[in-house]
């Protein structure tokens, strides 16, 4: 099956001004996006913010049901939330309440920080303990090793599906496998993942999965989504409850609402949430298989060339790769590259050694740039940044 | 000093579409907020999300410069966040880490359910008590009451500024002195208020305060602010935590950022942020004491109208009063009232008892049509809105 790159590309405004490889960080919206994003906005500026929302209701319910069809999942296990981070942090407080000081949560190596410095906070407020699984030879977490380390005080394993550096995809499927068989709580941030690699809930068995609408789905920044199963949400109380999460019934009881919307709140970035709708719908248009299959394809290609270049280091990790691609050259700094390629309108961006800090310091490395293709990228394109990193 | 109702109406393109009396749902954004909105979010398609931020860096520092001048507060105070209920929620939780079992929050009868639900989960989580403060005859807080309540346990005092409903200004600045007086944590929820009242920190004396953008500040959807006073910050640690409010140092260790910063998250709804930043230089363009003045009068104006109506009662309370006021009509139920006004594009709200029990159940209130009005509203406005609820 070919992929229509030149339909991707007409319907993506962005190709025109820039070369854009920094869909890790945010993707270029597409034409629809930004015109639901505009309509809607424009709207509330006319007849009024909750005037607007009324109208517009059918598309905000459609967000759930499109979310909720990328994932496999249930309109009732959505929350929509402002961001991956938001998501990811509701759902692990209302998990990390239910364990005891001494109890154990499981990581990987390539944890993000903003993670990784939530487990730390833990130990501090709730007395656990963090165990960081070991990689295998290729950079993934070692399965056998996550296997050998669950026992009586482990109660959960959170682990960052594809790294925000590195390539790398975690094995999701497998970890969940090992986390279903221990009875523990499976909490997967799938921020970079979601809309690059075909997702299900099902097979991957989370309990719960935080993503982002601004990278590889294409969505408005200040968005983002929380699953959680529906057979976990009942014991899974909000650390943050407002009036939408939950009913004031009399001056001393409160209900909680029984879906997955406990972890939303009230105010939404209603022009957002449509926006992110229109995202999901459109990247199920294209179909994420063939998403998937494109993007991969891409980075491979990225990577041989890049590789190829005299003084350049692809610095990828992990048997399964993802369309993430880190590099360093000699003789020049990452910042300095990111600078460099701005200046020809070439979009990339350094990650630091503070987002994947255990990684990072066990592979020596401080700062690399980030490559991050999505399918509107294109093999022009792709030499046309190595021919200009190769000219720095 | 004459207002120039004519310019903010030209400059509001909702008035030409609705007659909006829902300012305290949402207000109309005028158009420079609409055009900051869209030109971002157009830019952000054109070159990329973290591209057109780092263009727009300089409007996003804007707005944390113009919320320090609104609430004459320095801007290492400010924290950029989602919404009000989410500043409140983060400076809430902060604040509840340091009270022990016993601990007592005394708060009022008009307080918003997201304040008093939180209220309640603390009394579960952290065993505190809660203390509702007599009103005094007019509705407002019972100062000597208040003070009277305060003991050794008493290490909160929480309150809402201006209730969702009821017209009420509770007294902010005299709840300031007794707090302060007696050492204790003091949190104002300001999300009526800000916008429609002059706010100073300093004369207020509260140790933090929540904001929401799309309410009287004429804002987007989707943003809000919390002021932590300086020397309040560093015994704040935020329940929440990421990598941009932290920085992951070692394996073991991570600091905190020392400004009011720690309470925001990384990823921003960027437009939004801008949006909002236009929106308080608006405001502070109109100026607050006279936007106040004009809206204090038009609401007594709408007050005194609608009490002529046979059959309407007005349900206001409080000596001092703001732009929103309440009413109930003999023979039709809010609800009923609120769709017919919005069938000749009046745009109303409904207020139900759960935003606020204890003041609606002891005033024997369920439901109240909430008309709120601001500045760019006009004389004939009133006057077709109170014939339009005669009619009914």
């Amino acid at each position: 099956m070919t992929f229509d790159v030149a339909r991707a590309r007409a319907e993506t405004p962005g190709t025109d001004h820039v070369l854009h490889f920094n869909n890790a960080g945010a993707g270029l919206m597409p034409k629809p996006v930004l015109d639901a994003l505009t309509e809607h906005l424009k709207l509330e500026a006319e007849i009024g913010g909750y005037e607007a929302a009324a109208v517009n209701a059918p598309l905000r319910e459609r967000t759930y049901q499109a979310v909720a069809t990328l994932l496999n999942a249930s309109v009732d296990e959505i929350a929509l939330v402002e961001n991956a981070s938001v998501a990811w942090l509701m759902a692990f407080h209302a998990m990390l309440a239910h364990l005891r000081p001494g109890d154990k949560i499981l990581t990987v190596e390539a944890e993000y920080a903003t993670n990784y410095i939530s487990y730390l906070q833990a130990t501090r407020t709730h007395g656990v303990e963090i165990v960081v699984v070991p990689s295998d030879a290729g950079g993934a977490v070692d399965l056998e090793a996550l296997k050998n380390l669950i026992d009586a005080r482990v109660k959960m394993v959170a682990v960052t599906h594809v790294p925000t550096n590195g390539g790398l995809v975690n094995p999701a499927e497998e970890i969940g496998r090992i986390a279903r068989a221990a009875g523990i709580y499976y909490l997967l941030d799938a921020c970079q993942s979601c809309g690059q690699i075909p997702l299900d809930v099902e097979k991957i068995g989370c309990d719960a999965l935080s993503v982002t609408g601004r990278k590889y789905l294409r969505g408005p920044r200040g968005t983002g989504f929380l699953y959680v199963r529906k057979d976990r949400i009942d014991e899974l109380e909000p650390p943050f409850l407002d009036l939408h999460a939950a009913s004031w019934i009399t001056a001393d009881t409160f209900d909680i609402d029984p879906t997955a919307k406990r972890f939303e709140n009230w105010e939404f970035y209603i022009a957002g949430v449509i926006g992110l709708g229109v995202a999901v719908d459109y990247a199920l248009g294209w179909g994420m298989e063939a998403i998937h299959q494109r993007v991969v394809g891409l980075a491979e290609q990225l990577r041989g060339s890049l590789s190829a270049i005299p003084g350049v280091t692809v610095t990828d990790i992990g048997a399964q790769k993802c369309a993430i691609t880190t590099f360093t050259k000699t003789g020049i700094s990452p910042s300095e590259i990111k600078a460099a390629l701005a200046a020809r309108k070439i979009n990339v961006s350094v990650s630091g050694r503070g987002s994947t800090l255990i990684d990072m310091d066990k592979r020596n490395l401080t700062d690399v740039v980030r490559a991050s293709v999505h399918y509107y990228n294109d093999d022009a394109e792709i030499a046309t940044f190595c021919e200009a990193v190769e000219a720095l």
